[in-house]
């Protein structure tokens, strides 16, 4: 899995990040948070912790990464297979070549993998589906078939299945309120969805919600094909073999091993039923390329589809159902795999019990080149300049712990399992969790637990773009003002302030920030990278150096972001978390649940009364009719105050922090207990009961979407209930959060008088 | 040439027309201007009239206005052909048996028809292009081989060229500013440039400014073939082999016969050099299909094209130019043609003197059963019930005059030199010009002089909508609030007042109004009739009774709409101008050219800021470099005053006008000179000079734009001025328009006190 094609879809520019600026031309930084010289934490004279990341910078070589990434690269090195054991192995000796302490962590999944493949349509043509991406000659490991997983999702239900074909766009609730107005129904067909606008587990979950039998999901040339670029291996885009696999788990209600849900997976835990396991489907789900698709599609009859549904294949795309009928047929081994997480530790030299927390994982669906070595190779490469360093008798004020994780592609397995295995002493030590994945030319994209805005910004402000020669940090300003139109372009031109994303999902800081409350940071570089290689066998060294990041240059740039934000969280003597940012973005986030209800009420009247006036039914075509949607129950006014009221407290209370912070620092264990009481105070956003029907979520300000997989729901309990139009469980959400957050003003007002007692 | 495919391409809901009603449900009316009953003109008794309509009602008949669709459209009917001849005599002889009095004028054009048409592609590969429309089993017409004019486009230059190709997306200035910035220079090459987002006379125009040799037309699958629907004959729209013919004579600059600017093309009326008629190109166009273009736009390399150039053809879209070079021949017989203008008259038993004009054209490029004849069709059947009327004894007030034009299609030849002949007849007598061209399924499209919009409100609201049985005002309005989203829909489901669009071009109505400011109205259905017929061989009979009208039904609601308009403005005792309805559009068009011209001045500043600032060059990929686009000049402020002091002017004239009208009549031949200034006013809006480098156009409020063509721009003097960028011009037009408006105020003015003497 991986933040890339996430990325791409959601269009990285979409993203709430500002980056900060000031002055008239780009060139220029004068904001105070970006004061140069100054770095969050280390008191008036940063010089020392400079010089530092400037001789870190001087050890890092995009060769030998460029290296380490064809030699990990060169088999496929998916869960359980020799190939990932070997991948892990040579991951452990690289850490002992750098002077860590290295162990293995092995945790034992259940890893589904295919064992039948068959996808025919049988009326009112015959056509056998290929489900097979062939070798090129351009493309090294392209053939290595033996070794490969073949095209499949994981999770898949076993299933033998015949029925009518469906064309459902991209698979969504809305897609399905389209067929309910032209009168189609799913239940007993099967349905074909285009990969895009969600992430793919969804699609499944939906059709089967919808009462379809069987799922297919293709790539279509137009979100991902010819129509973006000319297609591998001439360009980067997916030719018309290429699928995309990945897992289709219900991770939404929890990630890992579907058979030890909260707990780790080792030799011995106690495990459920397969059957029992809430987030797994019950219908067979196939991937299939544009290749594949394109007869099957092109034979569909019924309506035309809606033109936003149509992509770029050349014929007219229709939704069924109708004579054509399609036979689907899967069967998996449902074995139970070890899984190798790499876990090498830097022991701190000042605080041992406070650890700094990084973490790639090195498990591929195939070759992976990009996702996750490209992220893996630049971590390694961090961590062999953390090495260098320890050769000159510098060592980390607090211990650095550097993860290298399994099974990341089919559930998150590798850094669940550890978390779940270690979540008490986590809570106890972890000060943070920067995680990567994969990487390439382009900009910086960084999301994470809000208090780290400033700290992130400063990062951004020291690390150069190799292509533009100004900071990472100004280049994507750049590219942010120059898409905006208008007044937003105006805006960004004049603001100085700069945000990070929250965290969804899609990547191994799930578990950190979601399960467990650790402080959690995703970074990475792209948007100058797109192609179609994702989760397919072209995932590749050579597709990598052709279209990725030739020369390595923005691995080197992503080492030295990475690097810099555990440097500093290390050396820092004050962490540098920073309350009033999360106060600010909380409050916007309560702002727009309240605003989205007052939407939701008024779009419900608009429509009701449209429906009940017959507007639908006069405005539509007779001869092709679609009929108005069914109405929907009216919004009710819900009370915000509690958490309006619990907003303005947290502003108080983490302002009031701040200035006490800002002007002394308390000496000794105080100030430890100080550093210890900033990083655990995100556990403070947790709930005991988790967000309900999934409580493995506990954090209650970020989650992944229930209906968007990857895309992150801020305050989910209460957005989500507003847009499932459960009324109650939205009032009773706003009172839960409400209570949490004044809480966890509580938590820095006390952490504030226990530091300064005399305030 | 017809408003259909224009409807199509600007989406007929942006046009600003909002549809009055009141009430809770779209089926109860309301609001004053629509209270039934009431007539505009007819006095406190509008029964004898609604009586008169009823009956009128009664003499339509679906299936005689078939047959004569069929009739017509048996055979190729272009300017100069027998099948053209045949058809006019045929319409004399109809309009005869309605017991008119029947002319025909004949004018002498010149009209340009192929001798040779080639393209080929010579390199990389070879490719020679088909440029032909094959016939078909399912349309009976479709092989009439031997009477077609081939596909081509009129009024290209001979041409024989060679060069290496490039693709300009839809050929656009904005279009050619996306390949400055990627360094990508036209000059000497050929174009190729896809049919849509503007009248296809722009697209060679615009190449042939920058420098091109030639210019290729054709038509994308995405806006004109599979990807909207099934294509014919399946489904209604174009397939791989079908053409869009068409005129790309500069009809911005004038329309009509390129030899006799300005005067009627009489036998012997004086000729300019075909080498002096500033409005004919220079280089050689040809339109082709999307079987043609596919090989040629697969052929091409250099960038990928920007997304919103892509169409739907399954390949990557590349701009070139390179290794792909075309030669294109093209020759042609530039001979003098007759064209025959049926003129049919009853004459008024009250006012002779004062002309209804209704028109429709009959020329077509192939069989045109929907363009023009269906509109054609629809007012035969409403003559004919006229002349049912007639023999009942009932005779109109003021006269009628129904036009049969000949040559609309390659320049509204048969209109223009008609008007251009008759111009002070028409200036003295002509009451308004009505206007029709293809007609189908769907909801009304009104456009025309604004202060015909009540009047036109009554007749949507007097006529049913055979497919719902509401009103056609209602059930336009009711699509509206559908299509509308959150905001806009509450606004238009709360909002009484209806508005029609303001007319540009495309049809015979522009010189009536543009040229000699007779009162204007174009009227047709459409909406549930998108096809890819137009101007191909398979706009037959067989296509029009499959897809565009079954059974005549809106043919039948045309005539309902049409005659009652041309029956109440014959009979009324005071003409229904609403001159406040002018002065509200009139307010707006000088709000939004107010706000052009803030818009432009700030988004300049924001721009030339970007790119002095460096922006453009650091958001950009190094490997795909986009250019900054170049600084423009700062947008001074314009001295706005005098227009807004006019418009307030022309407000409070035509309201106390209308206060006057609205007490009593005056009598006798006092009403009939009010009457005659009520419909000479619009007169007054006409510029002597015209517009700056098209004189011909002299309407002050509405002209075709002169880089959409048919696209309209009110206030255009200023509007174009502004656009492109000559301030000092635009000032002028200002101040001019003001004094237009200031005279404009001054005639209603002594308009009232002429016929209200003691007021």
């Amino acid at each position: 899995m991986s933040r890339l094609l996430l990325t791409l879809m959601a269009g990285w520019l979409s993203v709430s990040t500002v980056l900060a600026q000031s002055g008239s031309s780009a060139m220029q930084t004068g904001s105070t948070a970006t004061q140069s010289g100054s770095l969050k934490g280390f008191g008036s004279d940063a010089s020392a912790q400079q010089s530092l990341e400037a001789r870190f910078d001087g050890y890092l070589d995009a060769s030998r990464l460029g290296e380490r990434l064809k030699i990990m690269s060169a088999r496929p090195h998916h869960v359980g297979s020799p190939g990932g054991k070997a991948v892990a192995e040579y991951i452990y000796d690289q850490y002992k070549r750098f002077g860590f302490e290295v162990r293995i962590d092995t945790f034992y999944v259940l890893f589904p993998t295919p064992k039948v493949r068959e996808l025919e349509m049988t009326g009112p043509t015959q056509y056998k589906a290929l489900l097979k991406e062939p070798a090129l000659k351009e493309d090294a490991t392209s053939g290595q078939s033996d070794e490969q997983l073949p095209t499949y999702n994981a999770w898949s239900a076993d299933g033998d299945v015949s029925g009518e074909l469906v064309f459902v766009n991209y698979g969504l609730p809305s897609d399905y309120e389209q067929l309910a107005r032209r009168g189609i129904d799913v239940k007993g067909k099967i349905v074909i969805a285009k990969y895009g606008r969600s992430w793919r587990g969804i699609k499944p979950k939906v059709a089967q919600e919808h009462g379809a039998i069987g799922c297919i999901i293709y790539s279509d040339p137009k979100d991902d094909g010819y129509y973006e670029g000319d297609v591998y291996p001439k360009g980067a885009f997916k030719n018309e073999y290429g699928v995309q696999r990945g897992s289709v788990m219900d991770m939404p209600i929890y990630p890992g091993d579907p058979l030890t849900p909260g707990i780790g997976a080792t030799k011995d835990a106690p495990r459920i039923d397969r059957k029992d396991a809430i987030n797994l489907l019950k219908i067979p789900v196939l991937p299939i390329s544009y290749h594949d698709a394109e007869p099957l599609l092109k034979s569909l009859e019924g309506p035309v589809a809606p033109e936003d549904w149509r992509g770029a294949l050349p014929f007219t795309y229709h939704i069924g159902p109708g004579k054509t009928k399609v036979h689907l047929k899967l069967e998996f081994n449902w074995d139970i795999k070890p899984i190798y997480d790499v876990i090498a530790t830097v022991p701190g030299k000042d605080f041992p019990d406070q650890w700094v927390i990084r973490g790639n994982h090195h498990d591929a669906w195939v070759n992976g080149a990009g996702d996750p070595l490209s992220g893996q190779a630049a971590m390694l490469e961090e961590a062999h300049a953390v090495g260098e360093l320890l050769k000159t008798g510098w060592k980390p004020r607090r211990t650095l712990v550097y993860c290298s994780w399994d099974g990341e592609e089919p559930a998150l397995l590798g850094s669940t399992e550890w978390v779940e295995q270690n979540a008490a002493t986590l809570q106890q030590h972890a000060v943070a969790y920067i995680n990567s994945d994969g990487n390439g030319r382009g900009f910086l994209n960084a999301e994470g637990s809000h208090a780290f805005e400033p700290f992130l910004e400063q990062v951004a402000r020291d690390v150069t773009d190799p292509e533009t020669g100004i900071s990472v940090l100004e280049r994507r300003w750049a590219r942010e003002i120059i898409n905006a139109t208008g007044d937003k372009a105006k805006e960004l031109l004049n603001k100085k302030s700069f945000s990070i994303g929250a965290l969804g999902s899609g990547s191994d800081y799930s578990p950190f920030i979601q399960h467990i409350g650790v402080p959690s940071i995703d970074l990475g570089y792209g948007g100058e990278d797109p192609g179609g290689e994702y989760h397919s066998i072209y995932d590749s060294y050579d597709d990598y150096v052709r279209f990725k990041d030739p020369g390595f240059v923005y691995g080197v740039v992503l080492a030295k972001t990475a690097g810099r934000t555990m440097l500093r969280l290390a050396d820092a003597d004050l962490l540098p978390f920073d309350y009033p940012s999360l106060a600010k973005n909380i409050k916007t986030y309560s702002t727009e649940v309240n605003a989205l209800l007052d939407q939701e009420r008024e779009s419900t009247a608009l429509q009701n009364k449209l429906i009940k006036g017959g507007y639908y039914h006069l405005a539509a075509d007779p001869k092709t009719p679609i009929a108005a949607p069914d109405p929907k129950d009216e919004v009710p006014y819900l009370n915000f105050a509690p958490l309006q009221n619990a907003v303005v407290g947290l502003e108080k209370s983490s302002t009031h922090l701040n200035d006490l912070l800002s002007k002394r620092l308390p000496s000794g264990d105080t100030l430890q207990q100080l550093n210890t009481g900033l990083y655990q105070a995100e556990q403070q956003l947790l709930s005991t009961q988790g967000l309900p029907r999934r409580g493995w979520y506990k954090h209650s300000i970020y989650a992944p979407g229930f209906y968007t997989g990857y895309g992150v729901k801020t305050l989910p309990g209460i957005r989500e209930a507003i847009e499932q139009r459960y009324w109650k469980e939205a009032q009773d959400q706003i009172d839960l959060d409400a209570s949490i957050l004044n809480h966890f003003s509580q938590y820095l007002d006390k952490l504030g008088s226990t530091a300064y007692p005399q305030q």
